[in-house]
């Protein structure tokens, strides 16, 4: 069920991706860079986050999807730039040449950094269906998530972090702001347009802190245990940089343990709160912990 | 006059950018970037076109800090991802190590990607004074003149350019998006702030894309002519890359002509339509002019 959705609600929010990135004609070479970064098979999983908070809260998703489209644009953006010779040097993503391998060092920076820009024009531009209100509050937030005090400070952190011994709560920073903050930004914003209760905010909110380390342990599992032709990268590539990672400091027994123990307790909280109405985020914690890409 | 005019407005800016990384904590090494790329003896002449634009309308200049901040801040990303060994290739600005050269190259790219972010958290986060439909409309703009249809679009196509023979439409393509459309928004968005009349607007508009392109020609001529001491990186590094200039198409003489044509138009819109309250708009395009750095 939880895939069909997810693929429905991913399929809405590439059209609208789709439909924001033919605005845009020259240089040719940025478009296409952006469509090739953008449309390449990702899971849509923050977008389609907030989607579903719309959802969960009885509230039209058509609001949703510019704020949607510019979270997988500014997801997009962190990717390519994450890929870079200079950070992880990744020749492959999803099985297909990263940007840069693609169009080119400085066109991969430059690329990159307009999607990130393009994020801020869609959330001013398009959100003409929300008060001006609304939106600057989800330009505040989304800012936030994606700047030096959330993923940007993440990434920081674990580049300065390669090759030495990391403590716990060193691996939990990287994995709280690199991953964590963009998973939870949806669901906040998604609150805000929806007008979530203070108590709805703190549950859903907890939930997103939940399946953003589950999300986090799974893909440490999956660089040890995965397939190269399933998750479309090199297996053992955090190995090689010499990353710390759930299954280098608990083992890998313990590590699919905690995995298990995240994944009920998201599913605990939102069953608890919101019964059957919440059956997509439970669906949604169920196939984090299953997933095989 | 007009010199130390920039230098009062100027350090009014660095204050505010100082006070809002003081707002940072963690990473250091992200905040310390963040503030050796901007806080770095920059001429702040964008910032300052705003707050002047603000002086011209009779509108209270307190208004317009936070987003001439942004602005600045958005300048000095772009410069951050232009010197990338990538890119430009450049060790030296103003007479200091590039960011990259400090901070080293994966820093240098996410330096630069948290100035682009923080800049539209403090647009969303610090303008409470303005009206939420003019935060909005100033996001808006910035977000367009910086991304791909201007600021980006320019650079893009630069790179593309290098070590190639362009035409003059191509030239100018570059020079109106990678310098012009960071020179003209400031004086836009100081028009929706101090809410200039559509004529005001066309003016200063106007006088802004004259000085934008009188900047880059001058630019251009101090490439050749000046001296590393003074304008603080080597002489003669456009023409290392093979890029294309004013003078590599019309020669030396006839660029300091066309120079001079632009500077007086600019000063002649002004005092047409503005007299005395326009004169340090027309003592900033003289200052263009005779600028050694």
């Amino acid at each position: 069920m939880i895939k069909e959705y997810l693929k429905l609600r991913g399929l809405e929010v590439e059209k609208t991706l789709r439909d924001y990135f033919e605005e845009l004609n020259y240089p040719e070479v940025i478009k296409d860079g952006m469509k090739y970064s953008v449309l390449n098979g990702g899971k849509r999983l923050r977008p389609v986050l907030l989607l579903m908070t719309l959802e969960l809260l009885g509230k039209d998703i058509n609001l949703g999807f510019p704020t949607a489209a510019a979270i997988e644009m500014i997801h997009s953006y962190s990717l390519v730039h994450d890929d870079l010779p200079a950070l992880d040097n990744d020749d492959y993503r999803r099985g297909k040449s990263t940007t840069h391998k693609k169009f080119g060092e400085a066109e991969a920076i430059l690329i990159g950094d307009s999607l990130l820009t393009y994020a801020f024009y869609i959330l001013a531009n398009k959100n003409e269906k929300l008060s001006s209100e609304k939106t600057i509050k989800i330009i505040e937030k989304i800012s936030y998530a994606a700047g030096t005090q959330g993923m940007i400070g993440g990434q920081m952190i674990d580049i300065e972090s390669e090759g030495k011994n990391i403590d716990l709560p060193t691996l939990q920073y990287i994995h709280t702001h690199k991953t964590g903050m963009m998973i939870r930004v949806p669901i906040q914003v998604g609150a805000i347009i929806g007008e979530a209760t203070e108590k709805e905010i703190e549950y859903l909110t907890e939930y997103a802190d939940l399946i953003g380390l589950a999300f986090q342990i799974k893909d440490d599992i999956l660089d040890i245990e995965g397939d190269f032709e399933t998750i479309g990268k090199p297996i053992g590539s955090d190995q090689g940089l010499n990353k710390a990672t759930y299954p280098s400091i608990f083992g890998l027994e313990r590590t699919k343990e905690m995995l298990k123990e995240k994944v009920e307790k998201a599913k605990e909280i939102i069953e608890k709160e919101f019964g059957e109405k919440g059956k997509y985020f439970v669906a949604l914690a169920e196939y984090i912990e299953a997933r095989e890409k």
